[in-house]
């Protein structure tokens, strides 16, 4: 923004003005090319207001109105109100516009994507208002009058705790104090537990009836697998995990054995519910940096990680197996995984094979890229230890145990890759997701064997989930490459594009590592941050909602088929 | 490579015997899980062998074979032998699998595929030898006898000429004689008509069967069309591209009339023709750096940069709805586009307005991303002859009015992504095209509007072109990234992130901007840079012949289908 006061605002003014005339034209434009131009008219009737408003207000301007009538004195020129009327239409436009796109997204009554993203808007927003209380913030001695965290920290932490990111403007462990860390730790378990529970429901929902019925209220969706069975499902996610998480609390505790036992519980059950919810957040200021030789980190964070980013289902699915294999089962599993129960399904053996291929090969790389760089600078076993915790966290967990600003170029890029492809459907983890990946991965292999499906352990996956992959992969990149693109015209850091990028994958796979970039932001670039974390969270989900809802609409037209040409 | 000679060679031993061994290991794994093992077992022969093989070779280095028989003497110890063993048996493995693939490709016989690389293969390999030839070389005064370019410069020089690329590791104008400056004109001439011509053949060729048949041999294909009907395409497509450059180097000849006539007639046919080919070599050793006002270069060479990038087919397309529009057509109009005469198809529709999109967004990013940030340096003419013109350069010609290296980080990222894009499919541009861009934007807006169909003008897009659209773009991005990651690995400058992201995209884009960083490459970075700009190339066309192969494969087996869980 700094940059924007300085720059001559003329070409900021010519700008908004060209802005608006070239909706005006657009929307003329389009109206005589249109083939039925009264209901163009009528489907369009805002546009044309807002042009028509604009056009009679500057009429007027250059009328003279100003100077005739004395109104508006306070401004200095015509041409000031001219750009001021014109900022006025465009803002007063893109409102309604806002307002028009919520209506027809809410016109089906309780639709899941808007209950889907509002449910985390509402996580957000009650976080913002607890941390901007005093009480949420450790209090300098030195000042008499208690103090609240200001508006855009808060809302950047409740942001990033919600969508379980882990990205921070100020540390976590000295800046609130431990009602503001409750806070936080809650916000993330609810989230965390949010996500899982969401893609849990949109797999049952659309495992049962193959698509979501384009007018299904999230009631009715559920409706039919009846409410003691969603009940179970909620319950058996909720003791999972809460179960899980106090395991691994009681695993790692070992990490702060010098501390007082309240503060050990409560430092180890912080990081047991941070590491199963992938959130990244710590209450060490430097994260887990020269922790990554103690087998509690590479060995109990690790686990905690894994399981969280790789899903209920998954689990679920090899809980099922393992059961039935050595004892009957007595009661019904729940919902439609139980006619896959003995056996892994194709999504169960994507994840796994996926992540495990994703392990191997960002420990490798990791150690490779860093030891040719800076070899024998530290012991074997610690670069092993630290490459293999910055594989299994950069995916989507976000913690650290190297700085991660001193890592070479080549490494970020990885990571950059790693955190872009994420962690499993239905799990606390973001990105793209490993099925997706590997969906894109065995269809080049398909490509290259010439066979027209992509084929995995004797089955072959439907080319619509495909072109989904696809799609996910194509529009993450751009959410990725427009967000790196706001960054460097809001951030003024020639050398550091390497930094940038990382920074905006990491807010679209709600990773959570920095480079250190984070806390140096200026205000439009944690905004823009902020409404990417929101979007990798919630972006993929919905897409999916939305691709699923177009492959039965009501198709009161179609147009005749023409081939284009590609190549 | 100074970076890996220096580093420990330990980790590269190593990584070789791991390499090794996860071979042996997948392929272990693979038998026992495989379905049919017999067949497995004969299909992965050589896979078995080579890891056999260097198993028993480990074994018998590990019984002493070197002290007990005294053989390998040369060899320090047991240790270096196992790794030289291993390295052997990687090499030969290698070897024996790039034949494989080969048999494969080219078992179906004169595979349009391999005919399409070949024929670039054949044209970079005879330019290489030219330009090595002394008489190419502009000969340094101070030295007797007369030296040719070392093989990589002309190595480098001609991939970049016969791939209509322009990246230059030695400068055009100084460096290569008149006669090396013939080669390269040459080199560039045939390499632009070629892949028009190539565009042109595919076109026709899936225009009329609508998918190229898997055992189809050019031959084949284009005897349907008859030969006669070939011979009249190839030649209008020729006698079209020469005319433009003929008019093109008249019109553009004012830029150096102060040199004498021979010299202004080549300089103006040279910029022409790599104006037209959208090659972007330039005989000035600083571009047209500063030519930015004048009228010949924003008006003539951007009306060539966009005639030779827009495509054959569009303007034929253009000039048969002209012709029957004021005059009958005597004669019959080349193949399958005489269907549709007197109508724009809905490539030229995609193509027209996606490449007046893409004109216009680029030159009101570039004007005021730049006034941004240094806003009054050059007057306002000035700016907008130059944001033009790099709009207009940058989908894929590749010439510079500007330091390019000098310009903003957003900027460079602009840049990126119409260098991504490209030009049109069937013309001298390079890139994912124009028309794959509209698709992946049509089809957004297709799922914003909830339907089921991408649709356009009218008509509706198959899902088929849609997927093969977001194939090409995933694939793209890829590739782009790989060969990134492979940069930074070679070259060690870390601030310089955007530049080598920069210099990858435009290799893979064959657009040939630089920041300046390609005469510094180190050689195993100028071997990355030649493969992108060959893959980029012939990359996009063969991948449609891949997947359009894959349609319609003898099916002897099909698998049940399975549902994954993406989100
Ligand atoms: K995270
Ligand atoms: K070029």
């Amino acid at each position: 923004l700094a940059r924007f006061s300085e720059a001559n605002t003329r070409e900021i003014n010519v700008l908004v003005l060209l802005c608006m005339l070239m909706i005006t034209f657009s929307v003329t434009i389009r109206y005589f090319f249109s083939r039925v131009r009264k209901s163009f008219l009528s489907q369009h009737r805002i546009h044309f207001l807002a042009s028509l408003v604009w056009l009679i207000g500057l009429a007027f301007i250059g009328g003279g109105v100003r100077q005739s009538i004395g109104l508006f004195s306070q401004i200095d020129t015509d041409w000031h109100l001219a750009i001021f009327w014109t900022e006025f239409c465009l803002v007063f436009r893109g409102i309604w516009r806002l307002l028009h796109t919520v209506n027809r997204l809410s016109r089906t009554g309780n639709n899941p994507a808007i209950l889907l993203g509002g449910s985390f808007l509402f996580l957000i927003i009650v976080g913002t208002g607890l941390l901007m209380l005093p009480v949420s913030r450790a209090q300098p001695p030195e000042l008499a009058d208690p103090i609240g965290a200001p508006f855009i920290t808060a809302l950047f932490t409740s942001t990033s705790a919600s969508c379980v990111t882990g990205l921070i403007v100020v540390p976590t462990g000295s800046y609130w104090s431990t009602f503001g860390q409750v806070v936080i730790l809650s916000l993330f378990q609810i989230g965390g537990l949010g996500i899982m529970t969401w893609g849990a429901l949109l797999a049952v929902a659309s495992g049962r009836s193959i698509h979501v019925r384009q007018s299904a209220t999230m009631g009715e969706m559920l409706e039919s697998n009846g409410l003691s069975d969603l009940k179970r499902l909620l319950l058996t996610i909720l003791l999972f995990t809460l179960m899980a998480e106090l395991i691994g609390a009681v695993a790692i505790s070992g990490l702060w054995s010098d501390r007082p036992l309240g503060e050990q519980s409560f430092y180890s059950l912080f990081h047991a519910v941070s590491a199963f919810c992938n959130a990244g957040f710590s209450l060490q200021d430097d994260g887990l940096l020269g922790m990554g030789e103690r087998w509690q980190v590479w060995g109990g964070m690790a686990a905690l990680i894994i399981c969280g980013g790789i899903g209920f289902s998954v689990i679920y699915n090899l809980v099922l197996i393992l059961k039935s294999k050595y004892w009957d089962i007595e009661r019904t599993p729940l919902f439609s995984i139980s006619k896959q129960k003995t056996r892994l399904t194709l999504s169960s053996r994507l994840v796994l094979v996926g992540t495990s291929l994703l392990l191997l090969a960002g420990t490798f790389s990791f150690f490779f890229l860093e030891s040719l760089a800076s070899e024998g600078s530290s012991p074997l076993g610690h670069r092993w230890a630290d490459a293999w915790f910055q594989s299994v966290t950069m995916r989507t967990a976000g913690f650290n145990t190297v700085d991660l600003g001193e890592m070479q170029t080549s490494s970020k890029l990885v990571s950059i890759g790693l955190m872009f492809i994420g962690a499993s459907p239905g799990s606390t983890g973001g990105g793209i997701k490993v099925v997706c990946f590997m969906l894109i991965g065995l269809s080049l292999v398909s490509i290259y064997r010439g066979r027209p499906r992509v084929e995995w352990a004797g089955r072959s996956v439907p080319d619509e989930s495909v072109k989904r992959a696809l799609t996910i992969v194509t529009v993450g990149v751009m959410t990725v490459m427009l967000t790196t693109l706001l960054l460097t015209i809001f951030e003024n850091r020639p050398g550091e594009f390497i930094d940038i990028l990382y920074e905006a994958t990491s807010a679209f796979g709600t990773v959570g590592v920095s480079t250190g970039l984070t806390a140096e932001l200026s205000p439009p670039s944690q905004i823009v941050i902020m409404v990417t974390m929101f979007l990798g969270r919630i972006g993929p989900l919905t897409l999916l909602l939305a691709l699923s809802r177009t492959n039965q609409g009501g198709l009161e037209y179609e147009y005749p088929e023409e081939r284009v040409m590609l190549g």
